[in-house]
């Protein structure tokens, strides 16, 4: 953790109420949207004219995250930043968010201050309003809730059902990256458990290890869609994984897919990283998850316009066959995909 | 708990999906505002020309709930009311609620189930839709997050800073009831621990048990109030007890109060069992908290409009008296009051 935790002061001197005013006092409300921000039995919001979307993450300790690599600040940064790439993978403008916090003893209010200021860091670079929460007290983990909320025209809203036969499949950024910056935190924290003299070794790995512990959501992929004037058809973040992802917008639209395992987009280091660990780089990407890069399908007439975009790759098309979503290998061969994305329940 | 627990799914064998999927299959959406439930993104709400209103409780269990007396449909149920409390206190109408829950594995599907049903039956009950979510696995208890949206005029909504010099204070039904029935719940608990052959004594106790077990949230005071043709100058629900209430009303309104109590409304289940517990029961009411009763100051030209109603009292009056928030007891001694709610983090 990288801050003074030789401070400590206890939450139970300063009681849930004491608690809350100290974390909200210096709360900036910047949406003209915000009627009423923290304080009142709810928050206001004003979306006039405009639909109001809303999506809501729990984030579990032990489950989702492991206190002994990632930092409170990151963490409350990454729990935002979930929540705002579900916003805009509805196209929609990301406004408000409300946090619940659970928190065992063994956190005092510096931790928590910790926590906050990384979840006000995402808010305020993403122009959201912290309006509202919950904070009380937990016998074992810590669990963030985030409910987040934002708006669109009617007509901007882009569902997952939209496929259509001949759509081009894209996504934005590269995938497979967070994935691998686990896998790297989790062999450093062996290495570190069996001998804890031993430096961790992360030289080399800072691209992946931001993926995986400080996450960004793709505002600047729906601003650049909207500069090109390009309304994606479908659209999903890819939290699961691509494989995961790319079901869920067949089955919602009623189409199939073929995807091209060569466009698939992985960073190098990704790469290097997956072969280090004796893993198939492409199913660290199709199964890997946590990317939150947006993936999405446009009308074959849009390709002109996106063809130069270096942040947006065209990885496949759409197809009729209903239920037949398939992986057109390198050698040529051709898989089902599946949706190997992760079980929380399978453990 | 009532229902059958010798049939068990495990919830690995569904993984999320499949469990997402078969909680939400049978949801009916009835609000006319809902344009996208579950199943996307986001959901997408249309609260045109209204203003939209937002809050969100966490509820964990050994912390809020204790799964050895509370049956899963009535905390299903309870905790969407304790957020549906919370938007009328706001005098807005609840529509729409998202629901996050971490399962531990100690859960079968039928223990979901059973969770999903009471929250559906509050949803059924309030005309609210159930518009997303997210299900995840913990590694210890049960955690229940729910974040409700409602919508109302903008001159229709009424905060907790709106308490003017010489308005009534009123409170709706009666306090007390939830915390005395939780002694009853602790006490039958602790009997059994030492004896598991007794059989729980919960005779003539129906009254206080449904208050702690499966409350309700105003609806219809916020209907009756309507009727009559009163705003509320300033509202909160009574989640924390009378106490911590009226000092956020008189603290955002910058006035003091008189409390009477001799006017506190109190069950004689509650006052009888209180004394059965050698408890003072306006001490109850003051601080026990968990009534969902809603607690709001209106303009004394309003009172001819409010007296006969059974389901509101007089319970005091606002003063201009900054920070001098009193009760005059029955023997005519005057007592500051204080916030002797729950301090979460005291444990």
């Amino acid at each position: 953790m990288d801050f003074d935790n030789t401070v400590r002061t206890e939450l139970s001197d300063l009681g849930e109420f004491g608690l809350i005013k100290h974390l909200t006092q210096h709360i900036d409300l910047n949406q003209s949207s915000t009627i009423k921000g923290v304080g009142d039995d709810a928050a206001v919001i004003d979306n006039t004219n405009l639909q109001t979307v809303i999506t809501t993450d729990m984030l579990v300790e032990g489950v989702h995250f492991d206190l002994s690599y990632v930092p409170l600040k990151h963490l409350g940064y990454k729990s935002v930043i979930v929540n705002l790439s579900d916003i805009y993978a509805m196209n929609a403008e990301p406004r408000q968010i409300v946090v619940s916090i659970a928190i065992s003893s063994r956190f005092g209010l510096e931790a928590v201050e910790e926590l906050y200021a990384g979840m006000l860091l995402a808010c305020s670079k993403y122009n959201v309003d912290l309006v509202g929460g919950d904070t009380t007290s937990s016998l074992s983990g810590l669990v963030i809730n985030i409910t987040a909320v934002g708006a669109a025209k009617t007509e901007e809203l882009v569902f997952r059902n939209g496929a259509k036969e001949k759509n081009l499949l894209c996504v934005s950024g590269d995938l497979g990256g967070a994935y691998m910056g686990l896998q790297i935190l989790e062999r450093e924290k062996a290495v570190f458990k069996e001998n804890p003299n031993l430096q961790p070794d992360l030289s080399g790995k800072d691209y992946i290890l931001e993926r995986q512990l400080k996450p960004e959501a793709r505002k600047d992929v729906i601003e650049l869609l909207k500069s090109l004037n390009v309304k994606p058809t479908a659209m999903i973040d890819v939290s699961d994984g691509l494989s995961s992802e790319i079901l869920h917008i067949c089955s919602q639209s009623n189409v199939g897919v073929e995807l091209y395992e060569e466009k698939i987009p992985i960073d190098p280091q990704t790469f290097d990283t997956a072969r280090e660990f004796n893993l198939d780089p492409t199913l660290c990407a199709l199964s890997g998850g946590e990317d939150y890069e947006l993936l999405f399908t446009i009308d074959m007439s849009d390709y002109e316009k996106i063809k130069h975009s270096m942040e947006i790759s065209v990885i496949g098309h759409i197809t009729n066959h209903e239920k037949a979503c398939l992986m057109v290998a390198k050698d040529g061969s051709v898989h089902a995909l599946k949706a190997q994305g992760w079980n929380v329940f399978d453990r």
